[in-house]
C-alpha cells in the first residue's frame, strides 16, 4: 500500500501543557483559548486569506503525545467510566491506526501579519500545547453539521461535577491580576467539572465513590499547577501555584 | 519540522470513476452510494466494533487524484462560478498543502465479516473511486455539529439546475434492469443538477449564458458514460452508454 507523508503547516499554542486535563472533545471548555501558529512561508499567508469570514474552523492535527506509538484496536472511553471496551475506530480516542484528529473550534481572531507567521486565535480547544497542525478548513454547516446524527454509545449526556476552591487556592488567585484570576479560575472549573482523571482511575473509583475521596491529583493549565482532590462527589482545588517548568 | 507518514487502512469504492462529476461536498447527492473496503488485518476488524451504533461517520482521506502534486495557495471555488479567488485553507479544495480531506457521510450498513476485509456502506459520498482512507471516526453531534456556524463566502445557497433526458438517453435506460435504471437516472440527475463542470468553464460560460448552450460535456458514473449539454439553462442528458473501461 502506498504511504503518505505530511509536513505540519503550524503548531497549536494551548493552555494545556500536558495531556492531563485536556477536554476530551472540542467546545466543552469555552475558556480553553489557544493560538494556531503557522509557518512563515508567504504562501501559507496567501492560503489563509478569507479565513476570517468563518466563525468556526476544523483543525486537522496529529495526536503526537498520546503515550506510545503503537495503536490499540480497542479502548475504554473515559465517558463510559472506563468500564466498557469499544473499537478504537468507533471512538475519537488518539490511539488510532493513523493518529489524525479533527476538532471544530470557534475562530475569534485572525492575525495574518504576526511576526513569525500567521496566527489564528481559537476557543473551545481540546488540544495539547505543541500539537502539529496538518490542515485547517472552514466549517461549512451544510456539509458538516448533522444535528440529528445518532451518536451510539457516545449519546449519553456529558456529566459535569461541582468544583470548589480551598481558601489556600483562593488566596493564590487573589495574588494575580484580575484578568488572570478570572482566566485561571474559569478554565480550572471547566477542566475539573468534566472529571479529567485517566479512565483507569475512574474505573476503580468513580467520583461518587467515597473510596476515591481524599486522593490527590494534579494537572497543568496555562502556566499553573493545579492540585485537586475529590470529596463528597465534588472536585476540590486544594492548591494553585506557578508552574516550575 | 518533523514529518508524519501514514498508511491507508482502506479504500473507497465509489460510483465516481473520475473527478468529473464528483459532488463538491458530502451529502449533496444521496444516491452517491459507496463502500469503504478495509484492510483484512484482524486488528482493523476489532477496531471497527460498535461502529454500527452510529448513523454517520467521518471519512478522513487523501485527495490522491486532484491533478498534480503541487498545492495552490489560492483557488477559484466552483460555487462562486470560478470568478473569485480565495485562500485554499479558507476552502475545501483538494489543492491544499497537505491534501487531507474530511467527509461526513451516512452509514447504512456494516459488514465486518466480508471476504477481503470489513466493509462500511455509505451514502452521500463525494469521493472518487480508489480514494485512500486514513481514518474513520464516529460523527458525534455535540462536538461536530455547529448548525449556526457562519460559512463566510460559502454561505450562499447551492444552486440546482433542471435536468432532462433525450429520448436516446431514456431508451438506453429502458434496456437496464429496473433497479439499475433508477440508480443511474437518480444519480445522473443529482450529479448534473449541481453543474459539475470545471470552474474555468463556468467562468467563461455560466449555464444561464446562451453562449454555452449546445457544447458537449461528458462524465462517468457507476459503469456508465454520461454525455450532456446545456440548453435553455437546463442540463440535457444526450446519451448514456456502458463505459468501455
Amino acid at each position: 500500500m502506498q504511504s503518505f507523508t505530511f509536513n505540519p503547516i503550524g503548531y497549536v499554542e494551548s493552555p494545556f501543557k500536558d495531556k492531563f486535563g485536556v477536554p476530551r472533545q472540542p467546545g466543552l471548555a469555552s475558556e480553553a483559548k489557544g493560538i494556531i501558529k503557522f509557518s512563515s512561508d508567504p504562501d501559507i499567508k496567501t492560503a489563509l486569506k478569507q479565513i476570517s469570514e468563518f466563525s468556526h474552523i476544523w483543525i486537522v492535527f496529529v495526536f503526537h503525545d498520546h503515550g506510545g506509538n503503537k495503536w490499540k484496536p480497542s479502548i475504554r472511553p473515559p465517558r463510559l467510566g472506563g468500564n466498557v471496551k469499544v473499537g478504537v475506530l468507533s471512538s475519537r480516542s488518539p490511539h488510532r491506526p493513523n493518529p489524525i484528529g479533527i476538532s471544530a473550534v470557534e475562530l475569534t481572531k485572525v492575525d495574518l501579519e504576526a511576526t513569525g507567521g500567521p496566527e489564528l486565535f481559537v476557543n473551545g480547544l481540546d488540544l495539547i500545547d505543541g500539537t502539529p497542525v496538518l490542515d485547517v478548513k472552514p466549517y461549512i454547516p451544510y456539509a458538516d453539521s448533522i444535528p440529528d446524527a445518532n451518536a451510539g454509545w457516545a449519546s449519553e449526556e456529558i456529566k459535569r461535577y461541582p468544583v470548589v476552591f480551598t481558601n489556600e487556592a483562593d488566596t493564590f488567585l487573589k495574588t494575580l491580576a484580575e484578568d488572570d484570576q478570572k482566566k485561571l479560575k474559569d478554565l480550572t472549573i471547566q477542566v475539573l467539572e468534566l472529571d479529567p482523571r485517566p479512565s483507569f482511575k475512574k474505573r476503580q473509583f468513580p467520583a461518587e465513590d467515597p473510596k476515591t475521596w481524599g486522593q490527590n491529583y494534579g494537572l497543568a493549565v496555562l502556566e499553573y499547577e493545579v492540585k485537586y482532590t475529590i470529596t463528597e462527589g465534588q472536585f476540590l482545588v486544594t492548591s494553585l501555584s506557578k508552574s516550575l517548568i
